[in-house]
């Protein structure tokens, strides 16, 4: 047969969903595993976003919408935006997309260009990556230091701005770091972006998970900034509706207007029950959110102290988002006490899993193989057992 | 601010759904409107489906599969593949989509590279000829005469073919024309395609909206076809889910993979609430798809008298789909009784719309000015007034 095409034959596949379908396909092949590897909430979705969508298929209100949507969903997203992030939006300028991860493809696709340069900083979410390689684009690395806690600094953007740089990924909270802009960081780097007329892509899907007190805002929201920024998020989250595939986007009028074209062509609007079920969401109560995020608090002071207890392993707290991100590469070049050859993240948790079935993420996957990921999205009874065979499965390595 | 992707400026929008989109706004204003323009059928989804749906939902099974859909979706389209079209495909061929359109989105991204060509008979949906665009081919159509009832001619097939031809797209029961092809007409194309190492996708989205007697033939059942074919199905047209976004694509194991990595990326799964309706449509009763039927007969035998009784109209019966293709270019170059000059079909729909209120599709949108399509997924109700009202528009034509 013919060769397929380039672009989809250098995509690589997202190792967080590989390792995900993995531990799923041992646990049901009849495996222990402990999982804590995706970021998926172990909560079921709020029953009034259930009910909210029960009663829209009862109605029967599943026909066709406008490809960017149905009007009361754009229009319940303005208000949010106006609400907790003193922007205003017109329904023109928002796009519900079948997940997060779909706005963040249909803002590269807007953006960028063959040759176009898109600075990202890392560790980052492997998707950012291999989107803008899809779209012809090259990502260009900034690095984080775990000396520095993983922070971004403004200079670091200045210094890899090119003439060929078109926009910039931020992530803020951060996954896998975990790290969490205050206003006066993003003040600093709006104001590089906005000076070298670059776009930016905010992806803000872990917005409400912040364990800080420092009050959250969008960059978007700052000076010279909403006319050049998409602002990505979600449902999948906060309001554990991973399997719904419904997030949304907001941008410039000229950029919502061409992807809501695109998606015209490629995919339609997403799913009506879904987008009913979000409807409900960002205009119920907000109570199953806030416990949500006191759990996942105590479970990552869980989950430090026994990292902590631990030798030659080193993590920032994290203000935001549900994971740690740990450098473990003080024990590259040991052995397991199976006797494995751990050199580098895939190694590590490759051994992990075949020694102990406990399920965490390369950091290669985020461009950093130094270190790993553990989710704090796991039950409290699963943290409390995999944490200990954590423990062992590290120090039993010499 | 630096220009938008040159990708995404280049397609265009979906002219179908431009115009349901203007007429739902227009009905929401207060006009009177008709319409005949959307493929959307005027039922609700069948009990059984939704009844589904709502279990999934209350029963919480609402978390992150496999980037290609949950197995027991997965399994239950190989059943279908097996019983309706005797294909054989194990579930690792199978990829569930947010609907049809992304399907063929997702086959075109596999296949298509810069510079590579692909055959599309005309008349065809618009879509098809935008997506070939946006992943840098080039369309080559192969023009189907109203002479011929709109039939492609395997000969067609062989003379368009050059070296860079890498593909073709065929959709049988054709929007708009209503084409059905039948087995033998299918394996005069399928050698010229099997000969010349060709891809085939192969839209059947129709597959069950026929109506002559002649038995229903999937392409790729045909020799050497399998193996250089995407088949594209979903559940919109037949089970009434339009709203739900889910359709499928079985494909040889390389391109299925690619895909579910590419998805993996892109989008994720299709809602696993959609998915689970679309089990249990492919599973349930058949009933109510018959009724549909016999009802989208009635409503072409009514249409078609009307039609039929205007001078200077042709038209082929559709033998599948539920559409009427209708050449109305005896009427180009005269004005309507509101002195509207008509020189081309969206001329011709525009007036239709503003002096009527009753909407088509213009045939431009499928690659041929000269015809105006009808849809019958309207109530009998609709029809009976606004065919009236379609001829009283033409005979006022001078």
């Amino acid at each position: 047969m013919k060769p397929l095409s380039k672009r989809i034959a250098e995509i690589h596949p997202s190792m967080t969903v590989e390792i995900d379908t993995l531990a799923k396909r041992l646990s049901t092949e009849g495996r222990s595993i402990w999982s804590l590897a995706v970021g998926e909430p172990n909560f079921d979705t709020p029953l009034h976003i259930k009910e909210a969508a029960i009663n829209s298929v009862n109605k029967g209100l599943t026909r066709y919408t406008a490809p960017s949507g149905m009007q009361s969903f754009k229009d319940t997203v303005c208000e949010k935006f106006l609400k907790e992030n003193k922007l205003t939006y017109s329904s023109e300028q928002i796009v519900a997309t079948s997940g997060a991860k779909h706005a963040v493809f249909n803002a590269i696709s807007a953006i960028v260009d063959e040759g176009d340069e898109v600075l990202i900083p890392t560790p980052c979410w492997g998707t950012y990556t291999e989107l803008v390689r899809y779209c012809g684009g090259a990502p260009v690395f900034m690095e984080c230091s775990i000396d520095d806690n993983f922070r971004l600094k403004a200079e670091q953007i200045s210094k890899a701005i090119t003439p060929k740089t078109k926009a910039i990924i931020l992530n803020s909270p951060c996954n896998p770091t975990g790290v969490t802009y205050s206003k006066t960081e993003l003040e600093a780097m709006a104001k590089v972006i906005a000076k070298n007329n670059l776009y930016c892509i905010a992806d803000e899907i872990y917005e409400h998970l912040v364990y800080t007190k420092e009050p959250q805002v969008s960059i978007a929201a700052l000076p010279d900034m909403q006319e050049r920024t998409v602002v990505v998020n979600g449902f999948s989250k906060t309001y554990c509706m991973t399997g719904w595939r419904i997030g949304y986007l907001a941008a410039p009028l000229a950029i919502a207007k061409e992807i809501a074209k695109m998606q015209g062509q490629t995919t339609h609007h997403p799913s009506n029950i879904s987008q009913y079920g979000a409807i409900a969401a960002l205009n119920g109560p907000f109570d199953s959110v806030l416990e949500m995020k006191q759990e996942f608090a105590e479970r990552m002071h869980r989950m430090s102290e026994t990292l902590e207890s631990i030798e030659n392993i080193r993590f920032p707290k994290p203000e935001g988002a549900f994971y740690l991100f740990v450098d473990v590469s003080a024990y590259y070049g040991k052995k397991t006490a199976n006797g494995t050859q751990i050199s580098n993240s895939i190694d590590f948790c490759k051994a992990l899993l075949d020694e102990h079935g406990v399920v965490i993420v390369p950091g290669i996957a985020f461009c950093l193989d130094s270190c790993v990921r553990f989710s704090f999205t796991a039950s409290l009874p699963t943290i409390s057992v995999a944490m200990p065979k954590f423990k062992e499965f590290v120090e039993g390595m010499a």
